[in-house]
């Protein structure tokens, strides 16, 4: 089955993934905001660890209105701009169309369910050190896996077809369980992305203090325990230290928040931290430390001074 | 009963206290620091919301080895430097000298207890807003009553002369049962303290949004449930409201850990973090979020720039 793609939010992970499928032979519609003249013109380049590339004719749009229906769109949009997708999605689905949520936090397949509730959903689980540095440019630094949890797709044969034609394409890609897999990955993300906003520092700053190592610790920890009460088995506290000891071997790092926070763009506070927050007080559980961060942020964003 | 004070550390606090009874005609002998030519010259400023004024032949040290003992001493010292106690304190002392500590958190009676094992021991809790700003001038803005609990001081008589002196140099005074003060400070100091300095903010800003202001009233409800567990009676959530309501009604206020954290001078983490965290872990109870904010503290500590 030849399988065609649309990518709306070609950032560093839209414009890494769909750049990869493209550069693979796969037809790929790319919906570009700022940049579509540039790359119009130009092309994509994506510089990247496992050997640049640059695509010359790029399929760009400035609005999806233009673009053609999609087998299979993939999502790198930030969740801050969801209220954006039932006028963005439309007019790329036909009824067997997949669409892939490589977006960060716990809620957003139920949320863009309840928006298209016929829509065939599959949450994508991007494990990347990306950045668009400049327009029509991709710096993928390093990893690049991919974990696909399926959330309401009927069709396993094209999800299949999808694992398929990222591999051939280069792209690390494994089918996982939608709950766990969102849940773990929350593990990582509700500690390091409003930790280091809230103060100010980097992934290896913050583990190479002994008492905020000790409280990502302990974050993470209570997102472990969240997962157990909203019905995630396999995982225990054993994850956390896998996590922390993942992240001592990494280059210091900087997550989505903090580069949002840093260039005055909305941070991704509700996905990230108000949804999981309360998916797990439904639950009976509360994630004390983490409320306490989701009020930091809050009040971080609420102060944080125009550009 | 015609008693003599001494005071160490005379800032914003000792300067305004120990002020006050010199103007009234008590005997008051002064240790400074840095200001000590300067009043030795100068004198001492009070200025006060309550009336200002100045004393032109002060008692000034600029070691307590040359100042009398004393029957009673006053303690402003910030408790970052309570390591300095066995050596300042111990030539102002007779047997029956009563040491008013006016100083912030849990544990500080306990601790100067282990240093002078027989010594009378009461604590000052001070309700005021006041500065050093200059050589020799305090800036007293608002409040300035003073609750003393008795630790253990066994003399009655003395104890009740101190209250009466106070009284007499206008200052508002009350005796209160120990612990419950202690703990009854904490309630308002363990929320504001650290969260000015966290956020880089005033009182009224962390109050004028709802996430934090939730935060600081759940900050306050864990030190109630502290106080409980550590055996104060007479200590409900309703206090948590009453210190929301009345840090409502003040100026927006800068705590003194936020200004010593902005002068780039140590905070005092320890008593006012530390020590209640254990006191309340050891009586079975876990401040959750105040944990963090220690956390966050020892980090923005460790990690401050140096003047």
């Amino acid at each position: 089955m030849n399988m065609t793609y649309g990518v709306i939010g070609t950032g560093a992970i839209g414009g890494y993934y769909g750049g990869k499928l493209a550069k693979s032979g796969k037809e790929v519609h790319f919906l570009f905001h700022r940049d579509y003249e540039y790359v119009k013109e130009h092309g994509l380049q994506v510089d990247s660890c496992d050997g640049s590339f640059h695509i010359d004719q790029v399929n760009a749009y400035q609005t999806t209105k233009d673009m053609p229906q999609c087998d299979v769109v993939l999502v790198g949009l930030k969740t801050t701009n969801n209220h954006l997708l039932p006028e963005l999605l439309t007019p790329l689905l036909h009824p067997q169309t997949i669409v892939v949520l490589i977006q960060n936090g716990i809620g957003v397949e139920k949320d863009v369910q309840q928006m298209f509730p016929h829509l065939q959903l599959v949450a994508g689980l991007a494990f990347i050190c990306s950045a668009k540095t400049e327009p029509g440019r991709v710096n993928h630094q390093c990893y690049g896996n991919i974990n696909l949890g399926n959330y309401s797709c009927r069709d396993e044969e094209r999800l299949n077809q999808i694992i398929a034609d990222f591999t051939c394409a280069g792209i690390q890609v494994h089918e996982v369980e939608y709950h766990e897999a969102r849940w773990k990955k929350a593990v990582w993300n509700m500690p390091f992305n409003g930790m280091t906003v809230a103060l100010n520092t980097q992934t290896d700053k913050l583990l190479g203090i002994a008492s905020t190592r000790q409280l990502i610790r302990e974050q993470m920890l209570e997102v472990i325990e969240a997962a157990q009460y909203c019905g995630v088995k396999n995982l225990d506290a054993s994850f956390a230290d896998k996590m922390i000891h993942n992240t001592d071997v990494m280059v210091p790092y900087s997550p989505s928040m903090k580069l949002d926070y840093d260039l005055h763009r909305p941070m991704e506070i509700y996905y990230l931290y108000t949804r999981p927050l309360q998916e797990a007080r439904e639950a009976g559980f509360r994630m004390s430390k983490l409320e306490m961060l989701e009020a930091e942020l809050n009040f971080l964003e609420q102060n944080q001074t125009k550009p």
